[in-house]
């Protein structure tokens, strides 16, 4: 992968705050790219992810889908600040089959306020070989991160 | 509550499809309420789905959401049909944070190729006062059941 | 209708802003109720907004669900504050027809930054019958009124 | 431009049927390119078409997105079909200015009955100079085209 990496700083803040998230850990999902504006998500197709078919259930593609977006909009802001998902809207595009998803959030534009971001998820075989199975938008809105 | 029920069989073709949804155990998520075109389901607020603050993550919040638009549509066909998720718009109104989450999946409008479905999170705290937290709306295609 | 009036200084405030919508003039809508957090749009259906089949074109039936739910959010500030449309997102659940259509912006949750409302859209026939044609879920920010 | 044509066969099916629609003529939208599943539409700024600011009403901007991806959708099917939108979403990053504005619809995926669209609407100085103001995802359905 020839992405550019986002700084060592950077870095650490993403992965800090994504080692908060039970959810990500809970899933098995976990972060493959940290660049500026682009952050990749990995996850494994285990049968604890799955919907009634087999495939991975909307709710997982899309949980790994927003946290991709939402650390794309994360790196391009300073330490005092963190970002909440305002909504997204996502469409299924085919069964989410393979061996693995992997979801690419990227930042459309970003905002004193607000941070627009769009993902895709692929599906990934053992061979490598990938479908994209869903594809969104996303906005988010900065705020001050509290104290700690 | 005093919602409709949905006949047994139509509640137990819920139930059997839910049972599957690998990811919904794994999420320690339960459906409570199965009625004609209205469908509740309930996440209790563990560690194993909160984002970065505590509050349970967006993904687990859709999850359920999605979840619940889906077995409401399903619960208008016969046994030879399916449902799947075209996609979904979500937003997120507040912190998802409470005892637990409940989501209320509704039937807008069921067609005989596309249902759209409305749903509703809200966040319930451990003596039952409740907040919204989420709000969306849902395309959903019907397909043939595949024989077993 | 017996839904309740906005203040007269709060109509004012919609009415001129309306005015000032040369899209809503020329597709000859017209703002028929200002309620706090509601707003009512109605578009007769002429020629001039049909898409292919002489329906209502979602674009004209979008024009006015986004205005009715902008000017809902804008009756809950004081007259300082404007409000620009982030996002909305529109399910067509049946063919736009009638005599014209009515648009229903309502106020789900008004923040201090973002407000979302949610809008309906009926085609109403000449004999009052109504039928729900389109519906959806819109994101505005505040902003202030630029001085003038 | 560059862009690859469609046939004429489809490129005259996209006109008459864009001729067809009354909104287009009365916003004074033209269609400005028409290849294999991606078509641009062309809005002059005019006061016809504003919001109360004077840019470009977030429903004028829509309806030429919505129609710029329907007709991408439909340059894939042969003349026996048509399209129709079931939902769109729509972000409006930034004030709708210019001299025009150009909608770019793209087909992301087409299959047998869904399409999904992306769309991009840029406003366009009359020095040449583009800045993107929305984007967004549409679902189409293929409806057979009724007898003439």
């Amino acid at each position: 992968m020839h992405h550019e990496q986002a700084s060592p700083t950077v870095q650490k803040r993403v992965l800090d705050s994504f080692d908060r998230q039970g959810l990500m850990s809970h899933l098995g999902a976990r972060l493959t790219h940290i660049g500026p504006g682009r952050v990749h998500i990995v996850l494994p197709a285990r049968p604890q992810v799955t919907q009634q078919h087999g495939n991975v259930h909307a709710g997982a593609t899309s949980a790994i889908a927003d946290s991709a977006g939402g650390y794309a909009a994360l790196t391009l802001f300073g330490e005092e600040s963190e970002v909440l998902t305002v909504e997204y809207k996502i469409n299924l595009l085919a069964p989410a089959a393979g061996d693995h998803l992997e979801a690419i959030g990227t930042v459309l534009k970003s905002g004193r306020t607000l941070t627009v971001c769009q993902f895709e998820v692929y599906g990934v075989q053992a061979d490598g070989s990938r479908k994209l199975v869903a594809n969104g938008q996303q906005t988010l809105i900065r705020a001050n991160r509290p104290a700690e």
